[in-house]
């Protein structure tokens, strides 16, 4: 047992407690030895459920603890980068749910610290450990569509988060569209060069009024001649539509949604099958274990994590560009907002 | 915690283990107290990996145990209906694997017991738990496909067992079809009349020498008027391929394979994707957790389980009577192997 | 002009209407110079739409034609032996519609006299030219399967024939599984053994008042250890229902319904497209063009036709041994019936 | 036969056999009574094909022709506007194929004349009269997915054209993707405001050279605020790649690619199918048909075409938008092109 990589998991609402679970019971050879949050009810609650064996109220005082090999930082992202730079400096290995920080001097301080301690990162994009959107970036990766031309990506949650949510979400491209900006980075192997972004208000008329679009089209161009199309909404009825596509000199690869069973009923009015996972703990479960478990395995071999500080710090680059794009009306190359 | 339902496991092979698992890490509210094997070594490895605070040796003394309120049976079929006897005297709850028994005689014995002493029996036959499956199951429920007229079961496993297994495992009728007997029962909501089959060895000789048949079809009349065929292979060299079709004066409701991703690849040569799943634990994983949540909410509300004696008993007569009728060259009716 | 093949064609009902068609518009280098119907009406409006030079009552001196250098047979059942009787002695290469007959014996000497006249005779098994069953039996051709083991072949009418012609019709495995008994033996490249059929009415009373059934279930198996199982219909009510599986020691193919596009519309209650093709036309109009061209070009090559007498005669042996199966309750051999 | 409409046929190349064939044959009352080209060679051959009974040399004689009630311009893309008024003036309608002409004043003076003539006039955009395309835009307009939000559209051709072609095609967004331009005004049911447009050379360095690009992605703003996205290859290795995906408030709607068959092949390694139809005119080869059909009903019941001088019109602007928008990276108002 003493050979357990022991973590300290930073906030107990839904992600946290995902983390500690699967950390608990899934995950060969971790544990949970501390589980903190600001409200304590919510670390309280964890920690009986998963049998978390101390509960804090203070970060920090998790951060510092002898019994923490490695911190899970699911706190508010305000607080990210602060927590980061906190383990960096007691020398304990991060993984940090996405974004880092909405301000990129925040973000790259934290990187700093984080070089400079030597300490393993891992950014919490999960979907490039999904089954599906794994198997796209390994026929690329195989060559199995040769020269790399054209990615389309489709994103699109089942519904709108809570109004008081969009207000402080830092705008659709920052906090929804950064995973897909992730994926395209994954897919694509190279770093974009532009951004182009139209959007609108057309799900609802608060989302507007609180500044922000909930439909969006972004088309990216990328240092090697690739081409991405990203298509976003903030509802899509039928469920989590979740899918992308590829093409090349040699061929296309696409993925589809994922739905609880695939029977397919034909009557007398239609053939029908029932509609998409809904639920992202759902549809993304499995991703979540096997995140944890590539980060659990960099830190046993002392290898790289596969999604580093840099993976974490240009998909805000890009949703900034995003931004500035859908503003201006205009394509805004990447280095307009940050050095690359 | 002193609400959590406390099981005793016998047998601590591929299947004990899993159960273990699951009821240690899956399920809420329950817990193993004890687990036993002949193989002691199986016993304290499985107790050291899942946390099981007892290992005893002998099944009895397990069933004895006032720590444990219900039995899950995966010992070797043999001992199945003994172990099920013991239980049902101690007042144990029992699930049991399939089968119950080869002889029919013991299985009548052990089902008496259990009537007598009125503990729940849950029998494992998972598959009724698999979200394809119940989804068939719940279509035809509502009606969605009206009357049902015909059913068509596909059944076939990635590869044959070893030769050694094939020789004590009854055949292929009550080893492997079995599952599809009881598929049969469930989806058509009623009794079979006939069973005609027909097989033979086309994968591997050495089943013919041990007196089964690797490839065998089974066609089947229920009292309802439905019909159903039953499609076994000992081999599908494309993976585990387990399907199922239901049509009826209203309709028809079919599922397909499982596999791993959904990822299409389109070539200069084909379109292409990756075979279904392989293994049955992982093609059925959630169905076995799904089994054994229902017996636990069958113990807690005191309510019949889903798949109780009857459903254990009544398949291994069709699995007589398809090995009659392939021996004999006819159809044959139930009421020739036992009384219905 | 002159190196046309010249047509004769009997009967100028449905089929007998989309041969003309396809002959004189959509097949090169033939043309229909007769037409003829025992209702002169529908043959004068046939000539009249597709331009077909001549009409006759009186088929035989359609035969006698020095115009006409092959007939095509669509006249009713009962006709067809002593047309092609007639047409084989006058010459003439005959494409036959299926069945026929329903009469052994009439089979056996139409075919003496085909034999003896050394002409051409194709019997009008069209889904053999189906792009779709094509493939699978090309699939099978090609060894991509390995080794045949299985076969399972669905085919539904979207509804019952008026219940005038379910009483002429020599019941459904001799009109209607026929096609099957033929698909069967195409795609297994043998003979069959055995039939077993099981069957009810489930669909409407008044074919079971006419002795028929309108549901039944063939199990079949042939010389080569091949198993058969067919599932029929009157009434599918989603369309057309027509696929087959064909499954092996290498793998597996299957065929889907066709439908008349592909869009999957998605909303918030189910993903659904439309229904299969309905009618037989529509669903087969492909493959009637392409068993004519078939028979021009075995006639044009002087080679032997793709569905020779034998493939019209066996078919109908295995619709006597169904239906003796489905009367005595019993699987029933192939020479039970008559001499293979 | 007096009330069949007769057409003349300007080109005998591959589109214009086609039409005649399926006037002549495919179509119900209507005839080519002229057919015309360049190369009399052609037409020559093309009425002796299909039964045309009279050939000229020169269009304008055609087109003057008594027994000419409609012209079908398919000869070369510089002669239409100039055949399409002389029609006018003849006061014979006029299917023409696209694009009208790639000069914009031309086409104004030739819409003009077709006005001032009160003639019917079609623009040969097939694909609306698909039946995939279709029935997207029947669920669009029968509100199945609520309000529109965005469509994309994947046309990518098997293979680029000869180079020498390429070098006076216009480029591809007015070669090419001027049929996804229109399929975008007729999904969307509006008129685009902006085009965006990246774009390189992938496939063919001979297409760079001759000042083209062979993979392009065009975003379009529309003035109802849908957003469209293109994605444009001269060439996808698996065959015809054409599909569409639109969204909105109420679900969604895709079409996929169309195949030959039907048959998946599953094997040891993988689960496959054929490719998508590789020719044009096989993929397409219906909505031809019906596109002729329509322009037939649109005169016979004097009601509008379907396509009309507008829908040839601004296409062309959209490709011109598109052009400016890649050679100057920046988005490009449609009003910068011409006057909507």
């Amino acid at each position: 047992m003493s050979d357990q990589l022991r973590f300290g998991v930073i906030g107990a609402g839904r992600i946290g407690r995902l983390h500690i679970e699967h950390l608990m019971r899934r995950i060969p050879n971790t544990t949970v030895s501390v589980v903190s949050d600001v409200v304590r009810k919510a670390a309280d609650s964890a920690a009986a459920e998963f049998g978390v064996p101390r509960v804090v109220g203070d970060a920090k005082e998790l951060i510092r603890s002898p019994e923490v090999d490695a911190v899970v930082i699911c706190s508010s992202t305000d607080t990210h980068a602060e927590f980061m730079i906190e383990s960096a400096r007691a020398g304990k290995h991060v993984f940090c749910e996405k974004p880092i920080a909405l301000d990129l001097d925040a973000i790259d301080s934290a990187l700093e610290e984080v070089d400079r301690a030597g300490v393993k990162l891992q950014i919490g994009f999960n979907r490039r450990f999904d089954s599906n959107y794994r198997r796209v970036w390994e026929h690329i990766g195989a060559g199995d569509v040769g020269d790399l031309h054209m990615v389309h990506i489709v994103s699109r949650d089942p519904a709108p988060p809570p109004i008081d949510y969009v207000k402080v979400s830092g705008g659709i491209f920052l906090d929804m569209a950064i995973h897909d900006f992730d994926m395209s980075r994954y897919l694509v192997g190279d770093e974009p060069e532009t951004v182009y972004a139209v959007g609108g208000v057309r799900i609802d008329p608060q989302i507007g009024e609180a500044g922000d679009v909930d439909t969006a089209v972004c088309t990216l161009t990328f240092r090697n001649g690739v081409y991405v199309t990203i298509d976003n909404s903030r509802q899509a009825v039928f469920g989590y539509d979740q899918r992308v596509e590829a093409f090349g000199s040699g061929g296309m690869v696409r993925i589809d949604n994922n739905a609880e069973n695939n029977a397919v009923l034909s009557t007398a009015t239609a053939v029908q099958s029932d509609l998409p996972l809904n639920f992202f703990m759902e549809r993304y479960i499995d991703s979540y274990i096997a995140e944890l478990q590539a980060f659990v395995a960099a830190i046993e071999n002392d290898e790289p994590t596969p999604v580093n500080g840099v993976d974490g710090r240009i998909p805000i680059i890009m949703g900034y560009a995003a931004t500035k794009s859908l503003a201006e009306g205009r394509p805004v190359r990447m280095d307009e907002i940050a050095k690359m």
